[in-house]
Parts: C-alpha cells; sequence; structure tokens
C-alpha cells in the first residue's frame, strides 16, 4: 500500500513553543530606539502589544507552554498532515522522497492562525478590545479576524488598496469571519490622510497599511496591533509545524538530508526550520537548511545584514536584518506575502552564522512546479509555497542526474484557493519575470540608515 | 482535553463500496425508453458509460469492491475528518451534540471526487481517451479534471455560460487540474449552436450543458460521458462518506439520533445517510434521516414521484423520480448544486419508502448559519451545505427548548473559498430570498411526461 498522510493524534500535538535563541553559538542583535539608537527595553513595545508576547519577544527560556485555551484551538486543525508527494516525485523521475508539512488545513488557508490565536488570545486576557493588523496578499488579515472572533475581540484590518481591489474575496472571507476592513490608505488616520493628499488613488503599501493600523492602536488605550510575521514571537508561535514534523517523520521512518522552505518575512520557515536546527545543532541529523526567496525581493542573497525600519514610513524601531531597504517596492508579483523589504531578524542572525542557506527564483519557475504539484498531488498551492516546491523540483531534479535518494523536507504553508488569478495569468501565457536592475537595488540599499 | 476531530488511518479506509438496493424492502423502478416507454437495458447506455460503470448501475451485489488505483488516490485526502462542533453548540446554547463529516479536504474542495476518481479510472482501464462533462457551480468539474489528470485522460467541460461568467476563479481551477472549459451554450455543439441561433447571449442553462456534453461523448468513440450526481453508481462511490462516519461515530461513542445533509441530486447526502440506513434497517441504530433542500428547487417536498426527464431538453432516459418538471428553471440561488429539478432515483424511491424525510429551508436562514459555523469552527462552508447546517441548527434549537441530548450528524460536503461572491451578497444585505409562485411549480408540473 502507498501510504500518503502521517498523521498525528490530537494528544500528540505539541504543548510548546521552542526558542531557537538559547542553542545558538551567539544572540541576535537587539532592536535599537530609531532616535538614540540606544537598545530598546520591553516597556517601548507596551503601547502596541500586551506584556506576555513581550516577554516572549525577549525570552531567554529554550522552551514556553502553550495556554490550554490556544491548544483548544489549535486543535480544530492541529497537528497539521505531513504528506509524501509519490505523485510528484514519480512526475520527476527522481530517486529523491518529497514530504510536504500542510498548513492550509488551518481556518485562514495557511499557517497564519498558529500565531493569530495566541496573538488573539493574549490580547483577550490583557483586557484589550480591539485589534488593528495590516494585511497584503490577505492572509494574515483573514487569520486575525478568526482568532478575533474566538476570543472576543473586534478586528479591523487595513488591506493595501491595490489588493483591496483585485481580491475582493479576501476581504469578504475577512468579513464573514467578523472582521472589519479598511482599504488603506484610508481617511481615518493621519498617514492614511497625508497620502491621500498627496495622491487620491493611491494604491497603497505594505508600510503604509501598518502605519494605519500602528496609529490606531496606539492612541486607543484600549487596542492592540499585531504583527504576522518578523518578530521572535510570532516565529516562536510557529515552530509547532517543525515539531510536528519531527514526529510525523520518524513515523515514516526518514531522517531529512534537505530542508527547503519559502521565505517573506520568515515566519513559516522558521516554523518548519528551527526545530529542525536545535536537532542538527544537537547532532542528531545534519539537513541542509534552504530558503527560497522570490528573485523580485531578495533580501536573503541580494540585501545588505544592518540595521533598518520595519515599516516604509520609518516609525518602528531599528532592527538589525537582511534588508534591500525599507523603500524599496517590489515588484508586483503574484507572492504577496513575499513582498517584504526584510528579512525576520532571527532569521537573518541564523543566515549570518551560516546555519542556513538561500536561493532566489523567478516567479514563473514557481507557477510551474506550482501547477505541476496540483496536478500530480491535488493542492492547488498559495504563490507564496510554490517557491519552495521550485526549490525542491530543483533538488530533486539535481537527485535524478546524481542518484541520490536524498529526503527533502518542504513546508506547504497553504493553498491558493483565493489566488488563482494567479493562476489565471500564468496559464494564459500574461505572467512575465520582472528582472529587478542593480541600479535599483542600489538606490534602495542607500536608503538604509547609516548608524553612527 | 476537548476533542474537536476523530480521525482514522490510512489502513481504516473503506475498501468496498455499499449498494443499498438490496436491503430495500423492495427495488426502484426501472429506466424507462423515452420512446417505447420499455425498460431500457445496459446496452442502451454503452455510448456514454464504460460497462464497468453500467454494471455498477444496475449490481443487485450488497457491497461492490474498490480498486486498488482508485483506494491509493482516495488516500490523497481520505479518511476524511469527522468533527465535533463544540464552537457552534457552545453558541447555540444546545444540549445536543452536533458532529459534521467534512468532505471540503479533497482536491476539489468537496465529496465530489469520491466519484470521479472511479469513473475516471474505469473509463481509462476501457481504453477511453477523453471525458466530457457539464458543470454548474463548478465543483464536479474540478474533480473530474483532477481525476482525469491523474488517469491520463482529456477533459472537457461545459460550464453554464452565468456560472463561467460570474465564477471565472472556477474556470482557472479547472485549467489548473489541466482541463479544458467551455462556456455553454457553445458553437462546438449542434445542440448549442442550436440554442445561440435563438438567442446569441443565452445564459445557459444545466440542462443545456448536459446536451452538449452527451452529444460530444456520443458521436465519438474514444470518448464518454460522466454525471457527477443522480445516477446510482455516483451514489455507490460516495457511500464511503457514510461508512468511515460509523468508524468515527464509534471512535466517539455515539449512536446518532438524527442525520442531516443537504439535497440536490442526491449524492452527497446518499453518501452519508445510505450507510446509516443500513444500519437502521438492520436494527442497530434508529436515527431519523433528514434531507434539506432550498425552499427555490425543492423537488422532495413540492415535486411529484413520476417518470421524467434527466434534463431539459428530454433527451435522456426516463427515469423515475421526485421532480418539479424538466423545463422547471429554479432562481438564480447561490447554492448552484442545488439547483437541479429532480432528486436521484434512488433517493426518491427511498423517500417513498417514508425511510427518510425531508423539509426545505430558505437561502438566507442558511447563510446565517454558515457565518455563523465559520465563526465558531472556522470553515467557510459551500452555499450547498449551509443547507444542512441550518437543519442542524433547527434541531439543536429544539433540543434547546425541549432539553434533549441528541446526538446530530452531519454533511459538511465542502468549503466556501470559491463561493465567497455569496457570502458578500449576504454579509452586504443584497440577498433575498424569492418565493416561487404555486402557479409556476402548477406550470412545471405540467411538463412531465404522461406515461400511457
Amino acid at each position: 500500500m502507498v501510504r500518503h498522510k502521517f498523521l498525528l493524534d490530537e494528544e500528540q500535538m505539541p504543548t510548546r513553543w521552542y526558542n531557537v535563541i538559547p542553542d545558538l553559538p551567539s544572540p541576535p542583535p537587539p532592536p535599537l530606539h530609531p532616535g538614540t539608537h540606544e537598545p530598546i527595553g520591553p516597556e517601548a513595545l507596551a503601547p502596541l502589544f500586551p506584556m506576555a508576547l513581550i516577554e516572549q519577544e525577549v525570552t531567554a527560556e529554550r522552551y514556553v507552554d502553550i495556554p490550554e485555551a490556544v491548544l483548544d484551538v489549535y486543535r480544530l486543525w492541529r497537528p497539521s498532515p505531513l504528506y509524501r508527494a509519490h505523485g510528484l516525485e514519480k512526475a520527476l523521475g527522481t530517486p529523491a522522497r518529497i514530504y510536504y508539512k500542510y498548513e492550509g488545513v488551518s481556518p485562514a488557508g495557511s499557517h497564519k492562525p498558529n500565531t493569530a490565536v495566541p496573538q488573539a488570545y493574549y490580547n483577550a486576557q490583557a483586557g484589550v478590545r480591539r485589534l488593528t493588523t495590516e494585511t497584503g496578499a490577505g492572509q494574515w488579515g483573514t487569520a486575525l479576524a478568526f482568532a478575533s472572533a474566538l476570543f472576543g475581540l473586534e478586528c479591523e484590518v487595513w488591506q493595501v488598496g491595490a489588493s483591496y481591489d483585485q481580491k475582493p474575496y479576501r476581504r469578504t472571507m475577512i468579513e464573514t469571519f467578523g472582521g472589519t476592513v479598511h482599504r488603506s490608505p484610508s481617511e481615518l488616520t493621519a498617514a492614511g490622510r497625508a497620502v491621500l493628499g498627496e495622491r487620491a488613488d493611491h494604491p497603497g503599501s505594505l508600510g503604509i497599511a501598518i502605519s494605519e493600523a500602528v496609529e490606531v492602536a496606539a492612541q486607543d488605550p484600549d487596542t492592540r496591533y499585531a504583527l504576522g510575521s518578523v518578530l521572535n514571537h510570532v516565529l516562536l508561535h510557529q515552530t509547532v509545524i517543525g515539531e510536528e514534523a519531527l514526529l510525523q517523520l520518524e513515523l515514516a521512518g526518514e531522517t531529512p538530508d534537505v530542508v527547503i522552505g519559502c521565505t517573506g518575512g520568515g515566519s513559516n520557515f522558521a516554523g518548519l526550520a528551527f526545530p529542525l536546527l536545535r536537532e542538527k545543532l544537537a547532532g542528531r541529523m545534519s539537513p541542509v537548511i534552504r530558503a527560497v526567496e522570490p528573485a523580485s525581493c531578495p533580501s536573503l542573497t541580494q540585501g545588505v545584514y544592518a540595521y533598518d525600519f520595519g515599516d516604509t514610513a520609518g516609525m518602528t524601531p531599528l532592527m538589525k536584518m537582511h534588508t534591500l531597504g525599507h523603500d524599496f517596492v517590489p515588484d508586483p508579483i503574484h507572492a504577496g506575502g513575499l513582498r517584504y523589504h526584510g528579512m525576520a531578524p532571527l532569521l537573518s542572525h541564523v543566515y549570518e552564522l551560516g546555519l542556513l542557506e538561500a536561493i532566489a527564483v523567478p516567479q514563473s519557475e514557481c507557477f510551474a512546479a506550482g501547477v505541476q504539484f496540483a496536478r500530480t498531488e491535488g493542492i492547488v498551492p498559495a504563490p507564496e509555497p510554490t517557491h519552495a516546491l521550485a526549490g525542491c523540483v530543483r533538488e530533486a531534479l539535481a537527485c535524478k542526474d546524481s542518484g541520490e535518494e536524498k529526503v527533502i523536507v518542504t513546508a506547504l504553508c497553504g493553498h491558493g484557493h483565493l489566488d488563482l488569478a494567479a493562476y489565471d495569468a500564468y496559464l494564459s501565457g500574461r505572467m512575465v519575470d520582472e528582472a529587478v536592475s542593480p541600479e535599483r537595488f542600489a538606490s534602495a540599499l542607500a536608503g538604509v540608515p547609516a548608524l553612527g
């Protein structure tokens, strides 16, 4: 019998998140105050986040217990399945064995609820009434709206204008879960009004949407802000992915040789990779760990490792990370979740330590892998994880050439049911791989603040 | 610990389909030749279906073995999960315990691949090169395109024109799986050209799309036709749903008191209900079995039990079934999968035997239940199973009044990720419950052929 799925019982679900920092040879550099350039303390984040999340942001503990109320929600879809990609392997003619951890079974259809649920829980515990956030592709806004509904919080989402106009069904899904969606830039904030004053039909950007959500949260003591990637506590919450995958690989009797994931802000990749990195650092396995980023927004492979702002407007603390410059505007590729100018500081630090490698792949190669995957495995992937799949296809074809029977493990972080316009563009030949000129990279990098 | 999911191992997946006919007190009436009004033999179906499926259509065996190649594909997503709806129960304040069997985990996002896969398999075994079919809401076309890709068949889908125009992403999903989509009515068939000759911008209908797909299949010896509901062999394939549910209810330690499903052509409902009906007929349990149909297309509660055509054009054999008349055109409700003028002949027969009951529910009540379900359980249901959910809510609220701790089991036959326009209509207050006048029912029923 061909075995496709490796499932765990609800009782086998991890009950604690894993923090990779204590296992690293050195800690990541701290965030700095944008004015003084001094390391910021936890209290600087208090207007935006509840103290429980700030504590997780800076914790030195290796493990953090997952609250029972969060576990109870996780069990709606977790443990998520690990699949063996027999169909894809056969189509590629590879001796490699490919496993994918599938997070599309969650309510939002992606890995995002893994952190949206605890963020909503801790905010509700702290007496917060309302959460604000931004969303680009829409996965994060959907996840936070769902989590907010469960814990009785209001949820207001500023959606990047261009996405709001082009992907109306994402808005509807957020509203179905009870959230409110504003087109960004909006008249509701000073940041939005300033932008609209310059250009009434402004298409918006993630940076502007962040500014609007942060502004509203900072002004109302009953409101906090929630972020879907980049920060340490977000990466922490996502480690349930890798912890489950380790148990499932054991069920399958396999030891991974290569771990491949897509990287935008870095949370999905870290979620799978960090628990496996722990095993690697402990000498229990020795997988190559490889990030795949879009050629049009390649922060690891083309960026610099420097202190930079998390948002375009320069309102956040300075974080040391791989960045293309906070005013770099990526081409409008379909993988909206990968269009971020920087990489999570913790993941950037791990990259600097030489513990992971990275490649950049053009969009059309990713969609080719996505279509092949759909026709052989039955799941239409979101545009973001097609990057991971393109990386798997490259590795599997290399194994075909070399005859190596490598075990490849990847993260299929979401389905593409709300991204079919992108598949239509690909299938009808309208998708182009926009090349970024060296001058454009250089121009954006010049905007990275120089520290005295 | 709150237990949400009852999962089975791949080894526990049923290895045979269940045929309810031998367990019924009498067999269903046979289909008749439209000209002679004599019962038709298997050979009359040979131009459209391969012999293996025709044999299943007329078999008197209680069980039919599932081929190993079909089981191998089923294991991509089967066994599907059975969930306990703790969140919905709590929101309703009911002492009832609600379980839902979720088929949205399949590649097409619905129960349709359960029959698309064996239909593609048996056609491939018979040397068929191409399958044709119609699709309305799009779930069936998606499922058949996926199954065809796996078995190396071409798949051509005639999509009802109005759906083709309004739901472009369904077409893209079918194309992603490798299928070809034609807007119906098309210039490719005599049936299509005749309709277009009368009205160039004709919005199409399921009946016209069936005529086109059948015409193309009948004219090419390498092409066969595939139907997604109504026929005995389709209902047979869907019984994996109920067989798994029985094992999962045993895991949960429950005996069902009420079984509730939505009915369009009847395949999803029969898939859950027939194995439970077997247990009921054998005296091992005694659930009420209840079909929920849309108030705008209520074939069981408002139709007649009579011989009628399966398509609008009157090209098919006559089948004895509950029908609103083959030229009844339902209002354009959002549950496209429930807009069929008739009910599966086998399910109609079971209804006549008094073994199931039926209710009709207006659209807005269904969407209210769907939204409540999304916010409490995390899954956005397709419009079709919101009818089942509305039936569950009615039953659960009756339990709240009576204090009865009934066990309610329902079929959540698909997700609504490609139906968010319907949720937008509901949430924005644009959804209307169109009432069907008695005169309109009477007019359509007058078209049911009288048999001499």
